[in-house]
């Protein structure tokens, strides 16, 4: 079980809510892919309304909601979107992403940190988008994050693992979970983080922009709990060279 | 459903029984993998007792034997052993390995080529374990192979798929299963091998050596699911820059 | 040419000075480097005492020297020991390092802008080592950086280029010089750097630590060249497949 | 100074003459190269006119001919090719490709080892084309091969070096020179084929459709002379982390 803050959870695969063709197919790929933690962007919410069409197709009792700051460049605005959110969806957890270039949607350091204290204080349970930057993953741990969100490449990329070997040093060194968040594009690649020790990943894009939504979210879920399993069953090491042993090669010398 | 020859298998994942500290242990590991094809090195199957310790260990209905001829040297010691083993184990099923060299035990394309000739006369069902190369695969197929079996990387090296390049044209040329052999070191390696089209992986040092072999076994039985399921759901390619859309930017920019 | 600053370089070779097992064998590879620009850790420097040894052999006219301040934990530290620098070198130019986590050396992305921000109004010339995070880099440019440094993989690794996706978003937006710093481990690796657009690179320990590091120095000074010669003469890009073309076939065809 | 049968070279980068604009450019770029082995392709030539265009552009003494088999699909295609190429271009030297697959061109390893065999006993010095395969390189050595040539990854794809792991059993293991063919991108690629201690590399596309082919060739013969002076100075290997020192700090710790 995966605990943060307050909450636990038995799946280790928090899910997004962008890019679907249709609300009813989302749905029905949340449920499938058994996240607890789905996000969802303040922008998808109308939160003058409270029919909000997507709102309606996430209200099923194991979907926690994680809305997000997704649109925001700096830390005031931040803190103002988390606000936003908190009276909107009632819930004090809120997914920071602070990302002042449109074209790759990457994480401003600075301001996050900034916004992860002032929010902290503020009561709000946070989970940082970052940088795959050990470093700021500490100072985020010091100003009070509930856990950090390192990204595996560019957002809606699909790449996959571009930043193991600084992944690596987070989980070695991190005292909060890490879920990494952004670039997976595939189970495998869901797995992978797993197996290197993330306690959980955030997928979206490789669900919603599959041919059928619905399999892949499937697919997630095993390839998470895979990932998970082998990460505690703990694998060998790569070995430079076979370990060869052939009675058979003796018995034919033999002959 | 995966068919090879006359046989039909649920599960695309095949197991070796190498390396297991015990064989109980092996067993155990195998029952939860869900394999249906069980590889089993002649050297370590004795032709002369009935009674072997290890078959009694694969006596289960849903493991199907495939006897492989690891240890001989060229097409005429491979043929004399897939003979024995046919006699040995009532299948006319084998895993054609022939590697001369002892310390990497990559397999030999010429002896390769001519032993599945020789042994598809013969009315043997050939799975040839082999470099991950195009047109071998071609030429094994022309005379008769009922799969071929490509590297992912040194046989017990656990590297995963070093071979991606060569794999990806071998599936798309291929008119016999495809099955990814060798150097799967981790579920994720499995995932990856099932999501780029291949029909199947074996896999045995990366379960064998595993400190919970069973757990392993779990593992690698759900990350290939989730591989399939992934490859049949089709995955998204690769983008090179993130598509932006901010309602809240907008939403903020009126403030 | 390169410009940087007030200075400019025929060399994009920068250069380290920790790790020579002698100081007479750093001058030699130093010289054969081609190197134009030298970074020396404060450290080393015995500020009291004008003898220093490591100065002296770095007394050509062909070298400029860029104090670092390796050692470093935050930003207040950073700009004493920049004046420190300034003192005892007689130089404005300063390599900024801020890392406050001993076991990896890596930067401090949120103390490197505001120490940058400081010590250009100071009028230093600020050459910070940070993460490859894209939109650091730009922030760094609007308080004044004269260049960024981001590392391809942790300090001393000899890892080569892992963080390529994000280097090449650095290259495609930085105004200022990109010069990328840490983890070059193999000449093949300065040269990638310099194919990818990378304005120089710093290399310390592949050439320290090699067996020979006066003929190391020549290699990295032959592949940085042969990298930058490389990128304005334009890479073709990567293709699928193969362009056949092969009247030789047809010739034979006809036979 | 690298020895293959009779000759010595003292540039290890062997280059190609195919895909270039002009006839010219080409000539201008091999000199500019250093390169003193060329490849030529028979289909090239015409071998009834003596007054051929590429032949006249290919006539300077540091040149040797080295023509090639392409188009060939089979062993027989490729020994009568070669006697054309002997008679045509009075050279014993011939590059064996047999690529029955116009798509990739990927080599065909039992056709192959046939050839080889064939042709050494009528007296060619043999430069094979193969896959990565080192049992295949060890079988060419034994029938007498002069250097074998295995592909970093599919001709023409300027993929670069895909086949590492297995060049590297490769070199380990050949007492003939490796030449790594095919693939090859970038100088970057180049370099380190000889870092890992390859012989030799050979390059077409990436030079004959680079921008500016001319100044590409010159960044190649940089690269492969920096990949072999490293190679021969021993590179520091990688290391897990960073080797921490900072009387720096211990100063800052007692202000």
């Amino acid at each position: 079980m995966l605990t943060i803050a307050d909450k636990t959870f038995r799946s280790r695969l928090f899910t997004g809510t962008g890019k679907f063709s249709r609300a009813a197919l989302m749905e029905q790929a949340l449920l499938e892919s058994g996240s607890e933690l789905v996000t969802v962007a303040l922008k998808r919410v109308d939160v003058q309304n409270e029919q909000d069409d997507i709102l309606t197709h996430l209200h099923h009792p194991q979907f926690h909601l994680l809305p997000n700051t997704s649109g925001v460049r700096n830390a005031k605005e931040a803190v103002f979107a988390a606000q936003l959110a908190r009276e909107a969806l009632e819930t004090n957890w809120i997914k920071l992403e602070i990302h002042p270039d449109p074209k790759y949607l990457l994480p401003d350091a600075v301001e996050t940190l900034k916004a992860t204290e002032e929010l902290a204080k503020l009561g709000f349970v946070v989970l940082p988008y970052i940088h795959a930057d050990p470093v700021l993953c500490k100072r985020l741990e010091e100003v009070g994050t509930a856990a950090v969100m390192p990204l595996g490449s560019p957002i809606g990329s699909n790449k996959g693992l571009r930043t193991i070997d600084f992944l690596e040093i987070i989980i070695e060194q991190s005292k909060v979970p890490v879920v990494v968040d952004a670039g997976i594009g595939a189970p495998s690649d869901a797995a992978k983080a797993l197996e290197l020790g993330a306690d959980a990943v955030l997928v979206n894009t490789a669900i919603a922009a599959a041919a059928d939504p619905v399999a892949m979210a499937r697919a997630f879920r095993l390839a998470v709990e895979a990932g998970r399993l082998a990460f505690e069953a703990r694998l060998a090491p790569p070995t430079p060279n076979a370990a060869a042993s052939s009675p058979l090669t003796a018995f034919l010398d033999q002959l």
